[in-house]
């Protein structure tokens, strides 16, 4: 019986952990961190840093494991996520097996919140099909949280919807008619640039919540191309990048 | 001057503070904690304790003041929020003068995270317009998570949007095209009746995250029957209820 627990720890900074988190960390017998290769990001680095500041001794035991690749020959986007999910749980079962096999407590850091974009809980059930996996979710601050801290602003206007999406969603059936605010995220490509400006306001940050924080804000016409300046610099710089942004057009409703 | 800052603690459950939290509530003078009346809510005494645990002696002085209430006879809805928050802005302006009359560190526990459907933002801006204040805003967890952590559910399905909206607009405008999912806040009157629940499911949650949760899922066509009458029995027990929920209807595009 593995005893499964996806804590949420915000988005980099290691005070956005909450103290139900903390407590949960410190219960788990194994915690296991998904190493992407050296140079790609810093987020096992991150996740590193933060078992340091809040794991008291002895704690549990930490174990990187080297995550699959998505198999790029594959042509459906779902088949590939799908599989590449698959694989994943294959190693997660094999890495608690060599760790912990009689089962026991076992944890994973999740960036931001487990229940947005964010694939650890679809593994999850994978593992749940392959073995008994009781699950317990501790919730994180997100990356949307982050960037209205970020600029001290309400996310919706009083009583009107919010509608959140990705980049590709934003360029490929534009504007959704039932909202007025937009979050957009897993966007790699400023798909902003595919709407038209026209009276639409932009607020967007990069490695929101953390020490490198990047935030920008303004009328999309003009604030559009610094972000992509911004945006192609820091990604340079630090080998990669996380952003998120929100648009807002006037009322027409 | 006021340097004001907002700390989002999350849905009720005190180990839902961050450590970023913990850090600005000690860090502040004053802490001005809204009184609503007794018996109409338990969100002061919720407050209270979380200082409580919370802050280390001497700490900052902990204030109660009495929240204006809105009047009914503006008709319009956003007139009576929008003058309700300028009388509430004219009483921390009074309550700040009175303990810090040279100005200084203020701070507010704002329920869930400050730039979701509330208005310690807007009020906060209204302070700005008669005094001069600096605002910092400490994310908080939200009900949205505390919601799809109960459930232990992912919000999105992969790579697709969510819009977050309110049990009015679901009444008045229905199920908006541009999301199959959804999150239904403010909703006082169970409105997902309004809806046709053909293959659509449901996942409900009353004092998410707090010791008293109760959480009902299933499809909408059965489960709602029980979540209006689950409702109806803890709201009548505890004297208020705080609940929110996700729809999903199978993909249309």
């Amino acid at each position: 019986m593995i005893d499964l627990t996806l804590v949420g720890i915000g988005t980099g900074n290691p005070q956005h952990l909450t103290l139900q988190a903390v407590e949960a960390l410190n219960g788990l017998e194994l915690i296991l961190i998904p190493n992407k290769g050296a140079g790609k990001d810093d987020l096992a680095g991150l996740r590193r840093d933060i078992c340091k500041r809040v794991i008291k001794s002895p704690g549990p035991a930490i174990v990187e494991f080297d995550l699959p690749q998505r198999d790029p020959a594959t042509p459906s986007y779902r088949q590939r996520v799908d599989d590449w999910h698959d694989a994943i749980a294959e190693v997660w079962q094999k890495t608690i097996d060599q760790h912990l096999p009689r089962g026991g407590k076992v944890g994973f850091l999740v960036w931001g919140d487990p229940s947005l974009y964010d694939s650890t809980m679809r593994i999850a059930a994978r593992l749940q099909a392959r073995t008994e996996v009781s699950l317990r979710v501790i919730p994180g601050i997100t990356s949307i949280q982050a960037l209205t801290a970020s600029h001290a602003i309400p996310l919706n206007e009083i009583g009107d919807p919010v509608t959140i999406t990705t980049g590709r969603q934003l360029r490929e059936a534009g504007w959704p008619d039932s909202a007025d605010t937009l979050v957009i995220m897993l966007d790699g490509d400023c798909s902003f640039q595919s709407i038209d400006p026209e009276g639409v306001q932009i607020w967007w940050a990069a490695y929101a919540g953390m020490e490198n924080e990047i935030s920008l804000s303004g009328a999309l016409h003009e604030a559009g191309d610094e972000i992509i300046k911004v945006r192609a610099k820091a990604r340079a710089e630090h080998g990669w990048i996380m952003d998120i942004y929100i648009l807002r057009r006037p009322a027409r409703r």
